[in-house]
């Protein structure tokens, strides 16, 4: 199997998950509105990277996906609140996303603040739940993870200190400094989140759970300079947004301060480093290698 | 000391608290405008009822207000992250809350937004910190009691229901049936989850917790009728809100459907269910029985 197929083969399993969390699960009780507003944000596609990344770096030490599929859906469940929010009028004001009306657009604003409130709310209820590990203490360490990468001192900071870059401050210079803060709390914090999560779910010690973090921080940083990259450069039919969209609002990006050229020796320099990070782990970290290649080379 | 007293001397120590989540607490990282604007949301006065209820039911089980500190101000947060959402503009559109601008007024929608976002979440990650409380089956347990009682089957959905019966469905009639199950969800909801995290954080049993959340059930259904009773008939100069906003709103209460003497009778009988769920606590009781009466012949 190709890394594209194994990430879309597990893309499955995570949405039937995910879809489940509205029949059986502890999403079952909403009223109808704000549940089909739920779905419509958790269930609108995506690659579900960041619950691979959960179950893949669980993996290394020997604990399966089902061990892994609580935190992998409370940590698509915070994704997919902080787009339905990203997207409203008073944000990004974005009307579409993966080829879909997002939320606000597909019902309306107050459905989908509330909705992503919901989304946020159950990511916590599934974590602490007995279900999602038999060892208290795991939970609430997950807990602890998820809550610090995605709150206000991590992802919903990072979409402050943009909103306010964009809105309130876009005469002043950024900086690359600025820049890399801003990235790392926005998009980064959450995928390491995702690695350390798998390693506190399969019982790593500090040392390996540090390696994980390691892996983690050089893959968020990779991820974005692709993304920056795809932004300044990429194929729009492929990527399904505009081109220099980053540009057109004034958004400062690494590419735009560094150059496209450093920009690319870095990706192939944080690649390695996701390398080093692992290789104590040998061939059971394939997957997450070949997962930090596939970051870094995307196309869409 | 007088009922009232008590309250404001312990709303007082609640909020020192509150506001040292921002200084020494997992807030002080947050950036500077976000952080403004959660202190506003949560740090902008209030009777702290739900801390409050948080501490004096753990008081029944001999843990003191220490114990309870860190689930009285997660509470806080989510009840503050609750208004500042829904004084935006696509919810209820509020200008002013207790005589200040509400969140977006005074900053504007996306920082109100992500504000109660990040509130949301850090409500999650208090009750998950090891601080909290020294056992993580504890804290898994408070976790999950408070995102039950605050997520889509809980206060968010309950807000979700009255929206869309305001906005979408104001021509359909709605029964007491359907207004009792909306305002339990939106209000009661968290009210019994305040009661019921006391009964938890004191190491209660499986009786006495049921004790404490039928308290919390009649306290939080005599809470809102006392509401409706002073949205109907009460003095705005001492409530701060216009009178009978709620008609003009077209929400339906049960001050209305069954008018206002049967409320009146009803909320005796609620006082009566509080002063009966917690008979077995004898004296210890005192303080959240006078909670009770002080909810229900409240003028303000």
């Amino acid at each position: 199997m190709s890394f594209a197929q194994t990430l879309a083969h597990r893309a499955e399993q995570i949405d039937a998950e995910l879809a489940n969390l509205f029949v059986a699960g502890p999403a079952a009780a909403t009223p109808s509105r704000l549940r089909e507003a739920m779905r419509h944000a958790l269930l609108g596609g995506g690659k579900r990277l960041r619950p691979f990344l959960v179950i893949e770096s669980a993996y290394l030490f020997g604990a399966g996906a089902p061990e892994a599929a609580a935190s992998a859906a409370a940590i698509e469940c915070i994704h997919s609140y902080s787009l339905a929010h990203d997207d409203l009028p008073s944000m990004d004001n974005d009307a579409t996303r993966r080829g879909h009306p997002t939320v606000w657009k597909a019902f309306d604003e107050w459905t989908a603040i509330l909705a992503g409130d919901g989304l946020l709310t159950l990511a916590f209820e599934i974590l602490a739940d007995p279900s999602a590990h038999p060892d208290p203490a795991v939970r609430a360490s997950l807990s602890l993870l998820l809550a610090r990468a995605s709150g206000s001192a991590g992802m919903v900071g990072g979409q402050a200190l943009d909103l306010a870059w964009e809105k309130l401050d876009s005469t002043s210079p950024a900086t690359a400094d600025q820049v890399r803060e801003l990235q790392s709390m926005k998009t980064g914090a959450l995928i390491t989140c995702a690695c350390e999560m798998g390693a506190v779910i399969g019982g790593a010690d500090d040392e390996a759970r540090r390696a994980l973090r390691t892996y983690g921080n050089a893959l968020g940083f990779a991820f974005q300079i692709a993304d920056d990259l795809l932004d300044a450069e990429g194929d729009s039919s492929k990527t399904g947004k505009a081109v220099a969209k980053d540009k057109a609002l004034g958004k400062a990006t690494l590419v735009e301060l560094w150059g496209p050229g450093r920009c690319r020796d870095l990706l192939a320099e944080l690649q390695n480093d996701c390398r080093a990070a692992l290789a104590p782990f040998g061939d059971k970290a394939t997957t997450l290698i070949a997962t930090a290649e596939f970051v870094a080379t995307r196309d869409r």
